[in-house]
Parts: C-alpha cells; structure tokens; sequence
C-alpha cells in the first residue's frame, strides 16, 4: 500500500479523497490543513496536521504528501518544505514560474532523496504531454490548445474584484468556428479573441451601477480586454443554483503535413463535469509513478513529460502488454 | 546527429524517410531491402543492403534500424536479427503475439546492449498510451476504441482472396451513432456490428458471378461476417482513380465518474490522410528515444508505455519546460 497524506483540504484535495478511495493499492494516511478544528468532524478517523506548524507522530507513514493548495500562495512554499521529508505531487500551474519552480523542487528532493512530480493534472499535465507528443509525431506542424467551455476561477477572481460585485463566476468558451477550421486543416494564427469568449455570471450589490460593473469588467487588461465578454446579472440564488459546480475542459490539436504533402491531425480532448475532482484523480495517478519512481532509486523533480506512461496505471506490466496495447 | 537505417522500402519505410527529412538530429545512413537492384536508382546515395544477407563497411554507423517489413512474416525475423547489432524501432501489430515477441526482444537486447522499441506507431503505439492514461486518469472506468474511416490492410487481403477477385479496398468506418453515444457518457457494452461497418470496393474478373463474391465477402468468419458490410464493384480505373491513397484515423475514449457521480469523458482522435507517412513519423520519434535510453545506459525491449515523453521530442528539457507546459 502507498500512504498518501492530502495537503490542504478544498475543493481539490477532496478530489483527490474521492480519488483514492477508487484505488485498492493506495490509502489515505494523513490530512494537513489550516482548517484543523473544523475538518476534526470530516476527517472519519484520518488524522489531521496543522500544515503550518505540525510534529508527526513517529509511527505515521506516509510515502507521498499531495499538495492540494493554490499555486500563488501555498505550492512555492508547501512543495520545497514537503519535499525535505517526503515525495509530492502538485498541480503548480502558474506556467511562466514553471521552469523557476521546477529548478527549486529539484534541488531540494535530490538533497533529501525524494522524488517530486510537479505541475500535473490537466493543463499543466495532460495537455502538456498531449502538446509535446503532437509536436514530437508532427515536427514543423502546429499545435493549438482550446480551454473550455468551463468556469476559471482566476476570471471569477478577477470580476469579483470590481467595485458592487458580491460574487462571479467566468466561463471560458472556445469559439467553435475556429475549432472547426482547425479540425478542417487551417494552420492560421488566430487572435486570442478569435480562439476564445468569455461569459460573466454577476451577483451586483444592491443598488450598484451595473452599466459601470460590465464596462469595468470587459475593458479589463489581461484578463477580458483581448475577447470578446458579456457579463449577465443574476441573483445570488440564480448563481447558487445554476453556477454552483466546476465543469471544465478543452483541446490540444496538432495539425501537420508529412511526405507528399498529407495533412494529419491529432486531437486529445476532455470533457470535464468536475474540474477539481479529476484533478485530483490525476494527482493520485501521479503519486503512484513518484511512489515507484523513488522505489526504482530516483530522486529529482519531474513533469509528467518525464514519466513512464506505465507508471501511471495499477496494471502490471504483463497486463499493459496484453490488454492494452 | 542520430544514425537511421530502414530496414524494408515499401509504403512504411518511405514514410520513414520522409519523416526523417523533417527532422535536424537524424540522418539516413543505410536502407536494406529484398529488391536492392530495384532500389539502387531510387536511394539517392543511401547505400543499399539486401536485408537477408548483408555485410556492412566498417566504416557504416548505424544507431537505430528502423524495421518496416511485415508483422506477419518479416518482423519477427528481423526484430531479433537486428537487435544483435543495432538498437531497434519496429510497428509489430499482430495484438495477441505482443507479449511473446516483448519477451524474444527483450532477452535479444538485454544479451546484445541495445534498446528497441516495440510495437510503436498508432495503434498499437499513441492509441495504446491513451488507453493506459485514460484508466490510469478514470479508473473503474470505460475505454473504448474505434477505428477509422480508413483503410485496412488486412481486410483489402482478405477480400482479394475471394475466387472472381482481382483488387480490393476495405475501409473501416466507426458507427457515428454509437461514438456519439459514448461521447454522452453511455458505458454500454456495444457488439462489433454497432461500432464499426465495412465498405469494400472490388474489381471483379469479366463474368464473374458479382452476387456470390459478395455473399463470400459478406460472410466471410472473422473478417466480415460481425459487421454491416456493403461491397460496391468497379472497375480497375475507378479504383486507382479513387482508392489509391491510404487514410485512416480513429477515436480511443475512456468514460468515467469520479466524486460524487461526476461524469469525465476522455477522448484522443487522429485523421490521418497517410496511414504509413504518420506510423513512419512515429517510429522515427520512437528511434530518437532509442538512441537516448541507449545512450543513458539502458538496455532491453520497451514499448511507448515504458519511454519517459520528452524523449520523442526534438527540444531540451528548458524548452519543453517554458513552452510545452
């Protein structure tokens, strides 16, 4: 078994509880939080840490801490202090800090001897893997990446931000014409607005100039100057009610011409009901290669690029070769 | 720069050299054939081997051989034969006899300090990889593949074996009502005949009875008889007019829930316009990968399931690390 504690217990790292509980060669060992009083009742006999300030008791095993915090805040400082005593996983994903991050974690688990996968789950994860292979199998071809439809939390962030917002939720939408022309063999390069729109569920506070909140919010820079937004006004059990859960998903798509001038496209899609709940489904898979990566005598940071495919899945080796190839 | 030689110059081992000529770390040094004296015109300076019973220059380097022969009949012998002298990068496809041949590669290589990479291509090859991740991703899930529009080999011998049969074209076409109904989330176990149909383009001797070489075709065990198929007779000029290329493609989906009974749905899909040009651009990313598990010290058979990503791909670490993520 692979004892496996969940560092930060939101929406995520009740993802990845889900997620074990799926698997039979992995088990929840250990439960870190700010939260410690109030996850006592949630926690159905794991035992819970203050992830600030913790001394663990000297029987308590655990092979792998899944960080399950944000990448702003929590990951750059969770991930190297994690790392000095066991192998990690986490979802970094803030991609320019990417490289910086990588360097970090990997200096720290060589000197400790651990072994850290960093930046997996979906984007950055799955779809990074699913960029490099279209690339590697289409050299000179293009590759385009699609988000949505689904809910940013960043965008949400971002609209709520504005002066009379109570709550928002964004949808990043992919404008299908352009998917199709993509799909149909265009190598263009297209504008940011021409490959993406974005809607905005917004709960005003009373009395709020709402002409003002959606001007704020559709001219706002870096986050919905360059699309095209339309901001919808709800009321709070409106947004309760329809906007309550975290859909989410996307394409990666490859388009290249190989011999005589043969157009081949290769498309990885995934549709997400909950965001966070695959992610975390991910991370698990995840924790199991670091779990074997460190047992084959590895130590180091790691990407998903970095990793055997088979160490992802429960199947032993025989049984890839014979019922999945 | 990577050394390649080809081993078999048909419709695969073009591909492979025309992939390797969209690539700046690999060159063509050799190509061995059965038809040598056929091919000296066509090999622009290559040398020439007879792949039965050669001896080579001592001055040849070769890294990698990549094997585009048969499954049936070449591959098997080469495979093993190769290995001895070379690292190796082969399409073996026959799925039930992936484990025997894993086995003969491995204990070759172990013996002879080389690296092959079996069984690469799409299928088996990236459509195995996606099987293994959506599990790995969705376990307790469902996989699915479907295969085509496209041509099949296999199925085109069969029907030309058929009395009365001069040439034939079997394209495999996925059931779009079914695939739609996976991409809704059905985990229905669907039989062959409601996944995949099968047309099949014939040219018929003069006088040949027409109503029996369909029936044979249409009844034919294993090949035809689980599935809806419709022959269409023409004539020799139609089917090299219409029917000269060799496009296929398909679909490998994994439907899952996770959490509280959120449906996931993953979905990989390739369209390729030249079956043989794409394998070959896939084995000549395997055969980079090669040569590197080669040079950092391993030895032995592995498939795609068993190489880290960022092997087949042309760029560093850094890059992969800053865009790819």
């Amino acid at each position: 078994m692979i004892n496996i504690a969940i560092i930060g217990y939101g929406n995520l790292g009740q993802g990845v509880r889900s997620a074990l509980e799926k698997t039979t060669d992995m088990k929840l060992t250990a439960l870190f939080t700010r939260r410690d009083k109030l996850l006592e009742r949630e926690a159905h006999n794991t035992p819970v840490f203050n992830s600030e300030n913790f001394s663990l008791p000297g029987d308590l095993q655990i092979d792998v801490a899944i960080l399950c915090g944000g990448s702003k805040e929590d990951t750059p400082v969770q991930g190297p202090l994690f790392a000095r005593s066991f192998s990690t996983v986490d979802s970094f994903d803030t991609h320019a800090d990417i490289p910086g991050y990588f360097q970090k974690m990997d200096s720290t688990t060589k000197e400790h001897g651990n072994v850290s996968i960093i930046s997996a789950g979906w984007d950055p994860g799955i779809f990074s893997l699913e960029r490099v292979l279209g690339d590697a199998f289409l050299p000179r071809g293009k590759g385009y990446t699609f988000w949505g439809p689904g809910v940013s939390q960043g965008h949400s962030d971002a609209a709520r931000k504005v002066e009379g917002v109570l709550d928002a939720r964004q949808y990043t939408i992919p404008i299908d014409n352009t998917l199709q022309q993509v799909r149909s063999g265009s190598v263009s390069d297209f504008s940011k607005r021409e490959m993406h729109k974005r809607v905005v569920y917004v709960v005003a506070q009373e009395g709020a100039d709402q002409e003002r909140i959606s001007r704020e919010i559709v001219e706002m820079p870096n986050y919905y100057a360059d699309y095209n937004t339309k901001v919808i006004f709800v009321t709070k059990e409106e947004l309760a009610k329809n906007h309550s859960t975290y859909p989410h998903g996307g394409f990666v798509l490859t388009s290249g011409v190989t011999g005589r001038n043969n157009l081949q496209i290769l498309e990885y899609k995934c549709q997400l009901k909950s965001n966070p709940e695959f992610t975390g489904s991910v991370l698990v898979a995840c924790a199991r290669a670091a779990f074997r990566l460190k047992e084959k005598g590895y130590k180091g940071a790691f990407t998903m690029l970095d990793v055997p495919p088979a160490l992802f899945s429960p199947h032993p080796n025989d049984v890839l070769l014979s019922k999945f190839m």
